[in-house]
């Protein structure tokens, strides 16, 4: 599944767009259950933007992956970052609670937030 | 349909006026279904404020148009910048839940916020 | 995927068991694409109880199954009452928003709530 | 447009139907402006189910229609007991605030609630 | 300043028609002080509704009125009563706190509530 | 400090007044420590209804006084019934947190409530 | 650790005493991992009223004892009705979230609730 | 009305002051219906400070004013800083919603805040 | 009353306490009327921490005394710095509502936050 | 019990992990009384990541502990940062109600924030 882009339509301005994914789903790749999070991505386009459609499609594909908290985010920051080009970007994630523990985890491209 | 302002009555000072709209819905181009959403006008007025009565009628022009997230954020402050002049503005659209994925854009002009 | 269950502990007194699962997910028949919902189950146990982890597992079964959500509710009804001979139950799925609209399915087996 | 139906897959047992629609929007007759309300329907179904994304259709119908509160609600009661036959049904809808006040609308068909 | 009312559009279904009135005010005839109240009037219509906007415009006629808390709302069902003889209707006052103290008073006419 | 009154201005009609007081305070009679609790009383009127700024200076006479949970409920019950004579009343207490618990009191005079 | 009790002060009024403890905790027979609960206990008092210190020092009795959700909502119902013999109780145990699912127990002695 | 000052009892140390006023009302001076609003004022007291019964006097002087938000928000201002000279002084009023939007003015006298 | 402390158990390190008090009580000089606050204490010890029974003793022996809100807050600050020496302290208070406004009141010891 | 860690998967980038444990409990060493608090932790991992697993078992040792509010918070930092040397961290604990009050202590080690 790749990302798709569409051309900034406004490039002569900084603004921040901003995703909020509340479906998010993978597999703990060490007790094989699930995971489910919320995914917050923010960023500020650079030459083009993500198509959400896209980004669904391309956040489902780890619905049975098996894959760590730390690598979700990362990875989902590295895809975006590799289709898009933006000035900056964040990618957090929320994840259940598991053991009376939940946890949050925060990645950054770049160097400004809104 | 034209947006109204009226001078602003204490130029003398720099202040923050804020206009929460929860009522906004336009046409999203692609699928031709409805899109709704809340926008969160803020400014420093300089020489003029925008009038209330026309910032309603104005934002009710989207109703049944098509037109993209990010458009309608960066229209709405090109078009209320023209209208009043302002030291610093920012719009924000927070777009209703589609296919488990919510949307906020944010744009600004100018420097300052309080 | 079997539902495991144990002996009531207390059959000489009807009390009320919950169990609220908020991490349900399954796939929409139509579109493919995944339906999230959280699900509650409550009963007043007859010979048997539904035995928690077997639950999760169980309600795991549907994470890749394309189903509808009337038929997800009264599905899991028939199973757990086939599984533990409840003397009352009932179990409600609440999905995601889809299209702007979210829905409750509510199915009861028997005729007495606490 | 036209309300679709399926066939109740569950006949045998009573059960309850919720779809809640958040974005519903008409227009007043009187003053010409757009109103907004969430709509919940409820229902125990009989021969047939209302299909969803034909409701949310038919529900887009009033987007430009001039309608009074009591007659949205008691119209969207009218057509879906007609398209379904349901043993009973309640429909609620609740209103933006207009001068200050809110107003919920509700009216039901048949006997019966859960 | 009378209130106005109009058909009840679908005399032939019982329904459920409330108002909240998030602006009320008016004087305590005690200290001169103003009091602040919300106000939910819920009715079943038998031949006549009342018209919002008079509603609204007869509301304001108490605010510079020194009246106490069960007067306003007795005389507000009085009224509304005599305007739309409804079936059943209750007018529910909470006012803000005074002295640590906040008050609701709560007036029926009629038997049913749904 | 005793309680006043003041004539039911609608004895024709069975109405509840309601009042909730945030801000009582006692003293515990084993550990000599302060008590906090919210008030909430609720009746419908006899023949004459409790006067607010004697019920809050009645509520302040508790302030240094080494008194349990259940007495001040019960006797706040006794005293308003003594006074004015409803024809039914409740009192609730909800009191704050103490080594990890929280207690709520509920006493009724008479049958019915609203 | 025995349950104290100290006689009904209001013997001649039925009323209704609940208390709600934030923390509770006991560990789980299978996995020896601790379990964390709110326990609200309602009754309403025969003879003897349970004493609240007692109830704490009580409740921390199973802070290292290896029992099941059932077992612990039914053993503090018959303890507290053993130790004050109360005309109806109802005690109800909501427990911590456990691979994504959390639980409520709820048991009664009697018949009439409030 | 006069605003009443009293002296600021710990010149010697800057500290914060708010008051928080909610039930604000006045007129507006295009329509003649009332506003309602929720006041904030914080201020860094220099010699004086104000006295809390005058500005609740002073604040319902505009209770049948006729005048606009960004007026009553600099108005106010304008007279707390005449009479109190602080060092710094924010007000802020929050509007309830007219048309579907609800707006929101700040504005600043000096230039700290804690 | 005098407050107590114990030496700072971790030196080496800057940390921040805070102590937040629900049930802060004292009485109004002017009425006679008792106020309610919640106190927040927020400090980087320097050598000494407060002990946490002498501090809510301490705030005990405003029960009875008539003091302003701005003394109380300015002495509590005065008493706990002089008790223990912070590198930095805040003291907030939140007032009951009086007449419709609520007050806060914050005064600091020292530059820092953390 | 000792802190398991893994290796940092991202170490190219700085970013955030919180972990936020709803279910810390230890004991008071004065009163012997279990308290209970909910430690939010926040780090940037230098070569390593500690394994959650562990860190759950870790923080249950505390469960018989006797050991004060600072102390938990100190030494949890402590142990953290010996086991996995993170750029930064901070360990936040909030403590239940005791006597009316509830406190929060917060240690940083290093100097960024998010």
């Amino acid at each position: 599944m790749s990302l798709e882009t569409f051309s900034n339509p406004h490039p002569q301005r900084d603004y921040v767009i901003e995703h909020v994914v509340n479906e998010f789903t993978s597999v703990c790749p060490k007790t094989g259950q699930p995971d489910f999070a919320r995914i917050r991505i923010r960023y500020i386009p650079g030459p083009k933007c993500v198509e959400l459609k896209s980004l669904k499609l391309y956040l489902q594909t780890f619905r049975n992956k098996g894959i760590f908290y730390e690598d979700v985010t990362n990875l989902i920051l590295h895809d975006l970052v590799a289709a898009c080009s933006p000035k900056w970007m964040r990618v957090r994630s929320r994840w259940s609670t598991r053991g009376g523990i939940h946890s949050v985890i925060t990645a950054d491209y770049g160097e400004r937030d809104v």
